[in-house]
């Protein structure tokens, strides 16, 4: 950390600062110029509060010079992470992964059915929500623990491994046989429920909060992974700004930016992103020219009839056509 | 809710609509003009998700023409509510307060001092986290539960109620005695949480997350109103912008516009919204002048040692002033 | 345009607003619900302005239903337009076209270098800023009609139609040998340079505003076309969000949605996006994968001492790595 | 500035950027730590790409600690600046002005009358708009020449100083008897605009673009002032988020963050930034209490009629109750 002091500053205030971080453990490095001093701190200086050092009289500016995550750190772990999900399924690393399905898990039929579609498609993974949710408190919630149970019931059918979301740390027990845990977009932040994640060796598909930086998601890696859990894949699914045309705004630049500065994968979810189905295909054509590790889309049967978000999901058929142009892309990704 | 077809739009289809529509329990009135048709429906469209209906080939619009909240909503509730916090304190309908105290507790000592001095000041209620959301897991956390004993001896002391924010619902059991609990804003949008709250009759303070709407905001209100708890206080704490001369852009317009939507009583923060001790004062009596109905102000006796959010506080004397200008400001204050 | 009446209201002034809007042309269609009473205007309402309707106290709600756009829309011209740029040089339906060249023009030695280093690797038109809007009075501002002489020069030498920025209409003049004419970001809503720009047949180059949704673009592009220039090209370089980690948040998705609303070509400038050299191929390749109809792209020979944003310029072999990327990806591009 | 460089950074690149940088004037203070090596530059960095800096190979980061604008800096101008407009008028330094009258000028009888009431109301300052920014080109663009002819005569009548937009160089000579001339919020960074403007020794209200940072609008009042003219002053209102309840949020923390930065006068639109008269009020009691210079109000005789932005309009009955509130709060203002 670099701290800019004032022209002439106060010099006791200015001993008094030095005092009071020798004893929180730093060594400090002064560099006297004739119009400015510039005070460099050494050691870790991840829990000192950026901002209260920027609030002193005698400061005219402090930056950080290191990033404030560790175990999501590219630096610290130079090869990418491979996260394994089930029985020798790998994402990451060269491992590219699609994560298919309904936005909710509604009836043994239909998950059964889109589950055996996006397989024969060439989907990886099983998608559909059990626990959803939604803005409003009239809305269909989910199924709940019978969602998870005819989950898993279409995970015996077809062999596909299963992503679902979890919204509640008292849900956990139900989460057994899940196989990849998903962070809402919502949850991003609810440090406690990252905290338990992080107790569990699952893997934990973590969505980017709609207005958090990749700096704020790498952050809520790190929460994670500091508990001992390392399977933590990224999932970018759009920012909100002012842009009313889609329903969120996709940043498929967060992509390459999270390659240089993370080791973990990053799967980009078009379907939510845009909440638009025919906007589906192009985004993920484009996300994995831009490097993604893998894609999670929605499929539902019948779209017009889908409890929840049926605008966005794709049919079987629109799929496979999606399916397509994703594998004729990915020779020539940018990884 | 008004459905806006295409011209010309396949007739066998829009009789498929009805007919759905109608087994979910609406009446529809048709308007056939030349060039369009419009479908109003008649019933509660809460439950209706408008994307869905908006995704099908044979509709060019929807709109929404009702609120999605109603518990909320003034329409249905003419007169401001009133919530009593503790012993007869109230907020809202012309009750304004002032609610004050560190980030976070730290010592009995501090927490007992800081209360007393803002007592003195004017302050209604006291404020103090024990349970911290921060962005880094490396970061001070809070006293936990030994942080809501201290908070709690320090109203035995002074009389003063008291507000700290809850993060996990296995936690509520500590809160028994806590008078008003917060909701803070990375945590809006967690609905279990809310729907957990609703079942209480402890009166709430939600803060508004950094990218929410005024109505998704509202919508959070409405769950837990939903459950039987109407002691919602509302509380503006900035949203996210592309500014970064401050912490978070305050959105105080959304004071006079809430004053329409709902009869709850609605609070601003200014301490975390500019995170700049130096703005709290300007932005207090901004806050008051637009008719906030009370204000949530961030103090602490050494603010550059404070173990968070240390930029932002105010030493009990700048408090001081702060509340002399809010009291001269308030008689003119809009309401 | 769709009105919606407030309950029970008032029927002297429902007659009054029907006689204004009857004064002004429209036909009205009255559908009078036991609710609710909804009024459907027919005739040309992009004039109308829609505010003024929602602030008469009889009013509950008001809906466009048709876009404010004409000559740019595709439903009334369902062809992709084909903008031809010098002799024979063709960008959109399916004409696909690269941009490529320094943010300024600085020396002769320099822009016949990158020109030729840009054609050989495959690019149809050269870029090169003689008027270089910049935030700083005192910041390098563009070498003016000299940057334009240089421009012209290197297309002498290579066959290279070229691209360059007015910043103001008082400059027309000196633009006449110039091939497509930019209008850059910060002018997107300078409308009365727009207004001059419409009475040329020259193809303009419409950049997007950093903070302007996809309809005020397509309404910027009407301003042109309104003066009967049909020859408008749009450029998506980035709109700017609360995200840091890249100088501006490339909005891929305006790609399709493009597609769809307009007739125009459509390019990507992922340099100006990202402002980082490092992230230009991934982008350029997801650009390409979206359905693009061209890019745009710096390159400089020497990036570290261009005089205005070396950090995102490309060196030429750079490029050519870019170039096989892109060709490579698009003949699976979802167009 | 600082340049951090990269832990073992290759030594004949550093003393190549060494070279560069003393090339271009700059001394150099090097503090070689064990870790890492800082590099200060002293001199007038403002020159100076930071971009290019930072993407060097071995540099890790680079931060500015000067603001980059020096005019309008209170550092170098302790006092505030008072802005003399007409004959007497002064703004800024404790002289407060409200600038009322119509979105446009649109008749004679309208704009004298308008002027006579809002004189009578305390307003110091008549607003009109004869040049008038529209989205769409068919949407009314104002009276133009006539518009000003008709506003000089409404100065005449009343003794009232006007305000009113410019939007092209070309129109210059046409605000000859104009007092203090606009420029909009879409010409903010329109810097050929500016750069003429700086050659007039006109008062120039220079409103903040909606999307521009704070800093961003201040490099605009330096490019006024670079030319030699300091009679700038800033107008707030409003800038674009997410939020659709408002039509744009206004910022009203830039007005105390403005006090700290510059001298220059700010004052505050409520009416564009909120697009809802209702607000009006609350809000231009707010900016009051925050401490800005001024206001800037719509007021029109019959908004519902009004030929734009009549939404946002009040009436003159209106603008005297503003008054009143905002007399009653300006004593206790925090400035």
């Amino acid at each position: 950390m670099i701290i800019l002091l004032k022209n002439h500053a106060d010099e006791t205030q200015v001993a008094s600062l030095q005092n009071w971080l020798k004893s929180m453990g730093y060594a400090i490095h002064m560099s006297v110029g004739q119009q400015q001093t510039i005070m460099g701190l050494i050691g870790d200086t991840s829990r000192l509060d950026i901002d209260v050092i920027k609030s002193l009289e005698i400061v005219e500016n402090v930056q950080r010079v290191q990033e404030p995550y560790k175990s999501a750190n590219r630096k610290f772990h130079a090869d990418d992470s491979v996260v394994e999900v089930g029985a020798g399924l790998k994402i990451g690393g060269g491992h590219f992964q699609v994560i298919a399905g309904p936005c909710s898990v509604e009836t043994e039929e239909q998950i059964v059915y889109v589950a055996r579609r996006v397989k024969a498609a060439g989907a990886g993974l099983l998608r559909g929500g059990a626990f959803k949710p939604r803005t409003s408190p009239y809305a269909f919630q989910g199924l709940h623990e019978e969602g998870i149970r005819l989950l898993l019931l279409a995970k015996k059918e077809t062999g596909l491994p299963v992503v679902t979301e979890i919204m509640d740390i008292a849900h956990l027990p139900l989460f057994e046989e899940v196989d990849v845990i998903q962070v809402g977009a919502r949850n991003m932040q609810n440090f406690e429920l990252l905290k338990v994640l992080g107790q569990t060796r699952k893997p934990i598909l973590l969505k980017r909060g709609l207005a958090n930086t990749i700096q704020e998601w790498l952050m809520s890696a790190e929460y994670i992974m500091a508990g001992g859990n390392d399977n933590v894949i990224l999932c970018e699914r759009g920012i909100r700004t002012f842009e009313t045309a889609t329903r969120n705004t996709l940043d498929l630049s967060a992509v390459p930016v999270l390659r240089r500065l993370t080791h973990l994968p990053v799967v980009v979810d078009p379907s939510h992103a845009t909440g638009k189905a025919e906007l589906v295909k192009p985004m993920a054509a484009a996300a994995t020219a831009a490097g993604a590790d893998g894609l999670m889309i929605e499929v539902h049967n019948d779209p017009p009839h889908a409890l929840s978000d049926g605008a966005q999901s794709l049919t079987p058929e629109a799929f496979e056509d999606v399916m397509a142009t994703v594998n004729a892309v990915r020779p020539y990704a940018c990884r």
